[in-house]
């Protein structure tokens, strides 16, 4: 039941209401258990970074998404591996694309006491499945880390207590929300300390594109989420390091959720291509100073709202949790660096790469 | 002679000259000492955080504005007080609104080698004192710490070494502005070590509304100063630490000067309002990722500038000394949290809480 | 050959191509070996911090640039001198100023296992020479540390591992770029580790002015370059401290490469000026919040870019390598102080001054 998107576009139940267009008033969320072993991740716009999802419909429809949390082990950067805590298996969790005015309405599923293989997707899984097996660096392991979790999108506009609610192991948690603002989104997990929970791990992007879409026509469109990662050696394991995340001293700062993750596998375009890039810094502490080595962003938008459109940035400003989309010419064949340009992050892995060459 | 208000707008004295309608060439600061034992706080629209005062004139106005420096013993946590330098006896000191166009005539007394009591005001004594009072947090003790101090208001346009100077204990400067550009501005003590100085607690908001106003209607209108603090224990007492503010790692970071402000007395609201916040960034180090959790801001303005207009935005950021204007849409009833999305300072107490509720 | 500049403006070579007017597709670098021994700085716009070269022909023009890079004993802070590695001989290096559309055909020798004498300028050199022997901190010392350098320039838009390719000393590269959107850029070294060259020198201004130029008559323009540096003292010298730049924690931050820089040479302006800077923080590795004491920015435009244009601001927030154009009327004669009003960074050294006196 969940797989399936109905192309009804939101219809206002009992209790919504309209501001400007837009539509508030959520039913409340529901708690329950069920029996599922199925797919951590349901949802045919749902895709692994740096994919992004076509929308192949017109106007706005339903979408059922389910997003399960759990706990993997992955890896950040060469010999360097943790227990994660998860949304869907893998840091940073699938990218949800949906469009302006579209519903989603959201399950997650707690579970951190389940060992759940996200390599065995059934038939009919999400786009992200087949992505994520192409990814050498997300080879995750299934772990056991029993924990309460939540779910905060930044897209929804709802009742934090009610929707982003916390919920046990084993326990299911439903609720909707309505994309009333385009744009480049954090989702994350809210159970305190969120500190922790996201620098485990548990954070991803929501792309909303604007009704009327961007007015111009890009060759390439990539996702790249930014973060922070936390970790202390202990033995033969790596840990979260709490004390590093409060002074804001990461051990590793990532594209993608590892630090090779775009050196090895570069973004791909050809000279003359226009290439949307939606960067999300999830944070969870520091700012992100992105820029292209060897471009000149000529369209910024910046959290992805088309009002807020800048022009000829060498580098875009993110704060914690801000998100942008950003438009760039290749000018020529050649290699083209991504960093963030505080540069004792770009030390600490936050690059990447894009190759241009002839298709 | 200095708690009343002239209905006249600013005018032109010797010196002053226009350019694009903003005045310029203010009269000289004069410095000098009175027999003052009066109220600290003087000014009919200022009032304490959250608060905004509401103006009730038509065009523009002199302000005769009060707001002596003292030392009070202020509570930041619970079980965590220090002898705070203080405008006006809180930390941060009083909000000031204005119009755009308006005059403020300034005087200060530094009373910094007085035991000043602020929980004594006398009649006719400004908004400030009763919502004080109301505040469990502010319950100031008269403290004594002779030191010179100054006054850098960043919504006045003057010579910074004639007007922002500093004055010795027992003495009192007078000097003029004008407010020529809308927007929700900072001011601070300037004195050397500035840092220490507003660290110390010398730090407030200034809200220059715009002659036309806003172009929306907000429900409820709300100021937010963030500020971090550096303060290590000593015996029993906390006291400033240098090297903690110098290296930027605060003990606490508060919205209105206490880990608990927003949350033990949260904003209110109900579903469908549209909510209007005044947000400064007082640093003196860090920036401010601002996120409401559930929400998502409709109008942004920074700086509180019209012309500044951003749209659909999950968090600004903000610089050390920036302010803005947020207005959000509550999409229905339930608890919305305020946070600093930067985690490691929201841990630290950069917290607040809006409920909504029928009315 | 080099120090002229034809009057022609950028014409299409084989290979390259329009989009919107932008000139991409430039030919291949050139890697040589010449027998060059004169100025390292040629170029009729290049000068020295603060001074902006005026641009005395009408439409675009082909600059024939040369910078190359060398090794000379710079001065941060009284009793603090460091073996810098610089793109001319001084920290930061020369302001490129070109129009919208110019191209620039550039050459770098790498001459950094060369003593180069930055004090003996050869008749017809840049006016960079001139200014710089005006400046009392800058007194270089030739020195010699022989290592692979290059250049990237962030307002050119090429394929950056053909333009931005490291040569070894001895060895010159020669590239083109078109400056296709205005604004005011960093470039910097790229060779790795980029931290490290950054903090040891490297990096300077391009203003890239706009084809119509900007909306305003200024009266004054001046050039702010903010930089850290990561000094540690070893018997009498200093040297640069890796852990300290990964950590963020400068020894001192700086305007324009000194911590008395714009202090003991203040600018200069008087009442009612209208003063343009262009300001560009080039990190490496913290923002800015930068901030004229006693001001308010009129017009800014971030990145330098027209479309770009706030009002009103008392603090602009600049990322890692992100410029921008802030103009503010002086409100009265007097004293008027720049700093980043991240108060720990000012107590560093990034403070300056603009005295206005009358002419
Ligand atoms: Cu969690
Ligand atoms: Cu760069
Ligand atoms: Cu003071
Ligand atoms: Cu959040
Ligand atoms: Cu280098
Ligand atoms: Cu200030
Ligand atoms: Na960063
Ligand atoms: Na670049
Ligand atoms: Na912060
Ligand atoms: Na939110
Ligand atoms: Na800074
Ligand atoms: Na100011
Ligand atoms: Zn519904
Ligand atoms: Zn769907
Ligand atoms: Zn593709
Ligand atoms: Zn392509
Ligand atoms: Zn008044
Ligand atoms: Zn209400
Ligand atoms: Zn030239
Ligand atoms: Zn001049
Ligand atoms: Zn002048």
């Amino acid at each position: 039941a969940l797989v399936g998107c109905s192309q009804a576009g939101p219809m206002a139940t009992a209790g919504e209401f309209e501001i400007e267009g837009k539509v508030y008033g959520m039913p409340k969320a529901e708690v329950f258990r069920e029996d599922y072993r199925g797919d951590a991740v349901v949802g045919d716009t749902m895709t692994a970074s740096p994919h992004l999802a076509k929308l192949d419909y017109a106007g706005n429809k339903t979408h059922q998404v389910r997003l399960d949390t759990l706990s993997q082990k992955v890896e950040v950067a060469p010999g360097v591996s943790y227990t994660a805590w998860t949304f869907g298996g893998s840091v940073p969790g699938p990218v949800l694309h949906v469009r302006e005015g579209d519903r989603v309405v959201f399950t997650m599923k707690n579970r951190s006491d389940e060992a759940v293989l996200v390599s065995e997707p059934g038939k009919g899984a999400a786009p992200f499945y087949r992505q994520m097996s192409d990814n050498p660096y997300q080879k995750p392991e299934a772990a056991i880390s029993p924990m309460p979790h939540s779910m905060d999108f930044h897209s929804g506009t709802v009742a934090a207590d009610d929707k982003w609610r916390s919920i046990s192991p084993g326990e299911t948690v439903q609720f909707e929300w309505v994309a009333n603002y385009p744009g480049v989104y954090m989702y994350h997990c809210g159970t305190s300390s969120v500190l922790m929970h996201t620098a485990m791990g548990q954070y991803g992007a929501v792309v909303v594109s604007p009704k009327e879409g961007y007015p111009t026509e890009a060759d390439h469109e990539y996702v790249i989420t930014q973060s922070e990662f936390y970790l202390q050696q202990v033995g033969e394991s790596y840990i979260y390091d709490h004390q590093a995340a409060m002074a804001n001293n990461p051990s590793h700062v990532t594209f993608n959720g590892h630090v090779s993750a775009l050196m090895d596998q570069p973004l791909r375009a050809k000279k003359g291509d226009r290439v949307r890039l939606y960067v999300l810094n999830a944070g969870p502490n520091g700012t992100s100073s992105f820029h292209v080595i060897g471009a000149i962003f000529d369209r910024v938008w910046y959290e992805g709202n088309l009002e807020n459109e800048w022009r000829g940035m060498q580098t875009v400003l993110l704060g914690a949790s801000n998100g942008a989309v950003m438009e760039f010419i290749v000018p020529e064949d050649g290699l083209y660096k991504l960093v963030d340009h505080e540069f004792h992050d770009a030390e600490r892995g936050a690059a990447g790469a894009l190759i241009a060459a002839p298709a």
